[in-house]
Parts: C-alpha cells; sequence; structure tokens
C-alpha cells in the first residue's frame, strides 16, 4: 500500500512527493538528497496442504482477521526464495513440515499491492499444531471448511479453484486477480464446490 | 536488497536494528516512534513477444547493463496486475502493444531478493521502436540471439526454456532459482538450443 513517507531513510531529511526525470509516477524523494523512495507490491507465499483429503488451515492469532481461518502464508523475506518463504511459513505457523511443493497459484490483489503466490505441498508426517501466529491449526473435509469464517478473498478463491481442480485431477497454475469488491463473498457458502 | 534505513520514514528519527518480540529476523525499527521498516523482495515483471518465429529483444540505455540485451520488463507498481504491469514495460521500453497475455514463467532471484514474472505475449501490429529506457528493439531469429550480449541471467535462462518448449509446443509455467553463479554462464552461447 502506498503508506506516507514523510522522512528520508538516507539522511532524516524531510520528503516531498514529485515525479522524478524519466518516471512517469509521484515518488516520495528527499529534499536534501534526492533518494527516490520507490514503493512496491508485497509477495505472500504459503502453502495448500491437502492430507487425507482434508486441507489444513489455520485460524489467526493476530491482525488483521484475528480468529478467522485461513491458509498457513505471509510476508516473503529477503534473501530468500518464495518455495522456502512458503516452507518457512508453514512451519511457523502450523509447525509443519512439508514436501513436494509445486506452484499452484499466482493472484494479484492491486487494490492492497500484494501478490500471493500459493504451493501445493503435502504434510512430512501428522504432527503439526498451533504456531505463535496461529490459535488452531487443523485438517478439514471439505463438507466442513468454515467458508463464512475464512479471513481473506484470496485464500476463498484458491480453495474454491483447488476443489474444483481436485475434480479433475488437473492442477495447473492458476492466475487471476483479486478485487476490492470480492470481500463480501466471504458471507457465502460457495455453491457447486 | 537490504539496504541500510538509518532514518524512520514516518518521524525522521535515528532507526536502529533490532529483532521485534514474536519475530524472528533483524529489522530496522525507529528508536523513538518504533515503527519497524520492513524490507520485502521486488517483482519484476515483463513479456517475452514471439513474432513471425522471432523473438523481440530491447537494448538497454540505462544502468545495470547498459547497450546489453533484454526482454521489455521493469518493476511492478503499486496498485497494479502483473500482467498489467507487463503491458506496461512493453509499452515504455518497446513502444510496443501486446494481446493474449499468459503467465509464463517464475524465477526466485534470492541473492537480490527479486522475483521475475515473465508473460508471453503476441504483438498487436509491428509498430514499435526504442523508449525512453532503450537504445535500440529488435526481432532476433533463434539462431542471432546475441547469447554472449545478454543483460541477465535470468533472461538467458528464460529464452533457453522457451527454446526448448517452443520443440515440443507445450508451454507449462516456469518456476526456477536464479543463482550469483549463473552470471559466469552470459559469457557462454548455450549448446543444444
Amino acid at each position: 500500500m502506498n503508506i506516507p513517507i514523510h522522512y528520508c531513510m538516507q539522511c532524516g531529511s524531510k520528503t516531498h512527493q514529485v515525479i522524478p526525470d524519466g518516471d512517469q509516477k509521484l515518488r516520495h524523494v528527499c529534499s536534501k538528497c534526492d533518494t527516490i523512495h520507490y514503493q512496491n507490491p508485497k509477495i505472500i507465499t504459503g502453502c495448500l496442504i491437502e492430507h487425507d483429503n482434508k486441507i489444513l488451515l489455520c485460524r489467526r492469532a493476530i491482525e488483521p482477521q484475528h480468529g478467522k481461518w485461513t491458509l498457513p502464508a505471509g510476508f516473503m523475506e529477503n534473501n530468500e526464495t518464495s518455495s522456502d518463504g512458503a516452507i518457512r511459513e508453514t512451519l511457523e505457523e502450523a509447525n509443519a513440515k512439508i514436501s513436494n511443493v509445486h506452484l499452484y497459484s499466482v493472484y494479484d490483489i492491486p487494490h492492497i499491492s500484494q501478490v500471493y503466490m500459493i504451493y501445493r505441498a503435502q504434510l512430512v508426517d501428522m504432527e503439526f499444531s498451533a504456531g505463535s501466529e496461529s490459535l488452531e491449526v487443523k485438517l478439514f473435509n471439505k463438507e466442513d471448511i468454515p467458508w463464512t469464517e475464512l479471513a481473506f478473498s484470496v485464500i476463498r478463491q484458491t480453495l474454491i479453484t483447488y476443489l474444483n481442480d481436485k475434480k479433475s485431477g488437473n492442477y495447473n497454475l492458476q492466475t487471476g486477480v483479486i478485487t476490492a469488491e470480492m470481500k463480501s463473498l466471504l458471507k457465502e457458502v460457495p455453491e457447486n464446490v
């Protein structure tokens, strides 16, 4: 998101908003040392883990969406790969070790400047439990997925797409755009899934 | 990359490096207002455009790698989708309008904290030319690709993979990791492509 940058990270002077030479967008530029503070989308990386026909979900112990269910996922860190990030987040949030990690979906969420990369993966063993950012971690049968208690539209969309792919057994890469308007669907149980 | 953040973007006070509560990594945290300055990987989005069995490349008019050849690509901006970013960068760097834009490859480059998303696309017409960040824009036959004059390892890898996929006509999503060591390959013409 475009959080205002009031001061220069390099010299501490005030910034002002200006379109730099050769650029087309307003940037926060230092009024003293001319450092340009670019802001770019962030990647959220995580896992859709299926075990014994059930899907692993975590109930969030943190804001936003405290108490709601989600896939284990979080911000990709510098100097890691997106799959290593997905493995790390799954370990942190669900204390779960995983294998067979393959990229399954790439969803753009332009209104909050995020890109979600979700990997399909399998549990190495049945040892999993709530990490510090989770209230509980549970495997859900398709029929028991808490659709109206999901945290984010992108998670709902990923689960719907996955359950449809499961019918054909054909898990090609999914891409798409999540809009702000889709948030209202979080109150509804999807049909034909 | 992990550029040092010396001053707080919100209040201009000095930062210090500390692992915040509940975190596992060193962050630049404001010593006065406690704002945590996270740094995360950036997405580069661009296009691999084939026309009449030729591939469109741009010769860079900017650093890094001034004078070297690359695919039209650049940093994804806030509030756009990755495909819209690829279309925008292609227009900016090659003055080319494109259609049939489909995600083709996702490469992690952890040592510089970048993720490359390259889309396959087609030219809408034959109107293309060097944008302000390009010295020239040209369609290359496979035999004429300037392998030893390419700007980046990820571009070399994308082109090799694409030309191999072309043999089978099967363009499934490509994923992989680009390491710092692969830079030395930029001096070599690949075999069996």
